[in-house]
């Protein structure tokens, strides 16, 4: 057979696993996976097709051929829906502390620090190779209130090669923000939030790898009404993505409803800030009005099965959640998680699924202790972590397919002396027992970002 | 000052972390932990003693001297109270299967392949190392049918260095076991539980690292009562430890309850197996009497917080249990837990003591969702796996102290850009953020079994 004249940027020759639905995956033994220059997988050859010999060959007569050893697995990269990046020196402190304590014993001194953007830039370079290293490719971003630090934190993004999503944080409600960090008024918070926009539009020019700015109410209780209408003007006028917390907790649930006499996904609807590109994370105690309201403005949920364990005061109904079709896809929520691993929160978002669904007293018969029907796969979650985030965000990857970015994890299968042999047991394997050490390679849009060529 | 002529096989010197009682941990900054030739800590010596600097520089002269970076710490080894060594191969597999199922298709169709003890010699052999690679310097494993397999098992302990706690599995009765994997009567299961006992005794005489013979009814419902009653005979004959599953489950408390018309606890205990040197897995659905008795008769609760979520069917109440003085350590529970993790183990005995306070279902008021008072930190969770483990197993370990074995592990605080500055973030760094790429040294009696001298 005659070679055909092909120029992709890299082949990745081995087996995947990718998301078909919220509750399925599919297995493809034995693949090339073909990258533009772009970064964008081009096609997808199975060894029986006619072809697949001959485009291997050029791959590897060009160089770009990447063939993975039989006990390692291509996936999607994840996308990490919700994180705290200036949080990451924190990550595991004072988790048993009060909410407040640890707001204003560890968090708010922490954030303040990043008024430094030297600070900023030693701290962001850790925690984006770090989340690369674990296999997050794509990272939605709480910055902090400095568009100087945010900055850096964009920065960071490009030199490492993950893709950011970057909030400049609003915070101006003087009576639940710290003197020492604060926006100086409802005004600075929006104008500071609009100049970082033009300031990533700026940094964009100088590489493919796009960041985006995000709309960051940091959640009702730290803005005024007059932050939060400006701040839904811009998501309007610049029509970019929203990101705030959502009924997290009993206490904030209950803040909305005492201060504006309404629920806390019905204040941010009021000002504009629930559009169909709106992430809201936690979430754990919305209701059924709330589900339809997010339905209705098509808003994604960002579940953090770790830190709903600390402050989130009850499991998130995820399967309840997912039935009603809404968007939802899994955050680390450092530092408030203290993984920077998805597989971590994978495994978390199972069990506490498990929990619901089995009850926590057993001083409760078993019929009355828990949720029916509650429990999630661990390829629910992996759905979550890889193609319900990418919708969440308005991004064509999470899914290992034709037409949709390069953003890839290659999986070494290390911790099993006999391999698993069916397909689902391996993919259990994988999601179970990957730890950093296990990831062997990252791409994002096709160019390599974690281990040696 | 003169030098005093001291001979201690090894002397570490670093800052270390200690369990002081359930809910209290000591850090003692800058030691000299000095180790005896029998492998037992003689001395740990503050820099503010006299002696500090003649003891480091012998040490240095005779080329025993261990000195840490500033980043790591020395804590004690963790005893894994109860493992499954078989099925090792299995962790994280199919996990979302109902437990019957689980059992007939995955776990005992694999036990039953340790009858090739060239099959058991390569499966432990990987096992051990990788509990000692994860910080376990003692384990407390249910093994097999299979005595050949079962010393497989204690040479691979040997070989590598950790400390084994070793059971023959009985399990006899036909209706609750495959025919291709049961012991063929009762009197096949005393028996061949008994050979067990010699065969390790013989072994023994060819190392200083003696394993120890574990009486081993795999749970009530697969043991016949004639087996039970020569266990329990067995057990006091030659005063040796118990293990055994306890009501891990509404199914199990249920068999007990239906097939005895009695709690499981006093099952065992009819037959003499509920001895201060016994070991019940799990029990997460022992009540108030059974707690009483376990008091009575000195039994120590394995806690497996991991496998509990998938089998446990509720939340072992563990403030409660050690309010009452109960002793308890903490298990992996490989592959009912997909975890050879101690530290995993550690932080799911947190979370789902949190889970149990807060309550898992938003559908209720906060004050009616969970049970008040039932959240541990993860200081009662370290106490677990180290003191609370060695207590349930009446060893002198677990502990950092003169007297005590040397049952050490090093470990790297590497995730931390900014180095925590007070004590109890750094215990709460390493508690949460330990992986086993950051365990660099593991001791066992004084004798490295990790990491390069
Ligand atoms: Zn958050
Ligand atoms: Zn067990």
């Amino acid at each position: 057979m005659e070679a055909i004249p092909i120029s992709f940027m890299r082949v990745i020759e081995g087996s995947l696993f990718t998301s078909t639905s919220p509750t399925a995956v599919s297995y493809q033994d034995h693949q090339l996976v073909c990258i533009d220059n772009s970064g964008y997988i081009e096609r997808i050859i199975a060894r029986t097709e006619p072809d697949f010999e001959s485009v291997r060959q050029a791959a590897s007569r060009s160089d770009t051929l990447v063939t993975l050893a039989a006990d390692q697995y291509i996936l999607p990269g994840f996308i990490d829906l919700h994180i705290h990046a200036p949080q990451w020196p924190n990550a595991g402190l004072a988790l048993d502390r009060p909410l407040n304590e640890w707001l204003d014993t560890y968090t708010f001194p922490l954030e303040a620090k990043y008024a430094d953007p030297a600070f900023a830039k030693r701290i962001y370079d850790a925690l984006v190779s770090r989340l690369l290293s674990n296999g997050t490719t794509t990272a939605l971003f709480f910055g902090t209130i400095h568009n100087p630090a945010n900055l850096e934190l964009a920065k960071a993004c490009i030199r490492h090669g993950q893709r950011g999503f970057i909030g400049k944080v609003a915070m101006d409600n003087p009576k639940e923000t710290p003197t020492y960090y604060q926006d100086a008024s409802a005004q600075v918070a929006v104008e500071q939030t609009e100049q970082f926009i033009q300031q990533l539009s700026d940094l964009n020019r100088t590489t493919d790898l796009k960041q985006t700015p995000v709309i960051t109410p940091r959640f009702v209780p730290s803005c005024t009404p007059a932050s939060l209408q400006g701040l839904g003007d811009l998501a309007k006028k610049y029509d970019l993505p929203v990101q705030s917390h959502c009924s997290e907790s009993d206490w904030e649930n209950g803040f909305a409803l005492e201060h504006y006499h309404m629920r806390d996904a019905d204040v941010l609807d009021r000002y504009g800030l629930l559009t169909d590109k709106a992430v809201m994370a936690h979430g754990t105690l919305l209701n059924e009005q709330d589900y339809q309201l997010f339905k209705t403005r098509q808003v994604a949920i960002a579940h953090c099965p770790i830190s709903n364990v600390y402050f989130g005061n009850a499991v998130l109904p995820v399967k309840r959640i997912l039935h009603q079709q809404l968007k939802m896809g899994l955050g680390t929520d450092i530092s408030g998680g203290y993984s920077p691993s998805l597989y971590h929160n994978i495994r978390q978002a199972v069990m506490s699924s498990r929990m619901l669904q089995d009850g926590v007293d057993n001083q409760l018969a078993a019929d009355h202790r828990g949720v029916a029907n509650s429990a999630i796969s661990a390829k629910t979650a992996f759905y979550m972590a890889t193609f319900g985030g990418a919708e969440s965000l308005h991004l064509k990857t999470g899914k290992i397919a034709p037409g949709y970015l390069a953003d890839l994890q290659i999986v070494q299968l290390s911790t099993h002396i006999i391999p698993p042999d069916k397909d689902d047991d391996i993919f259990d394997a994988l999601l179970y027992q990957t730890e950093e050490q296990d990831i062997v390679q990252v791409y994002v849009q096709g160019k390599q970002t974690k281990g040696e060529l």
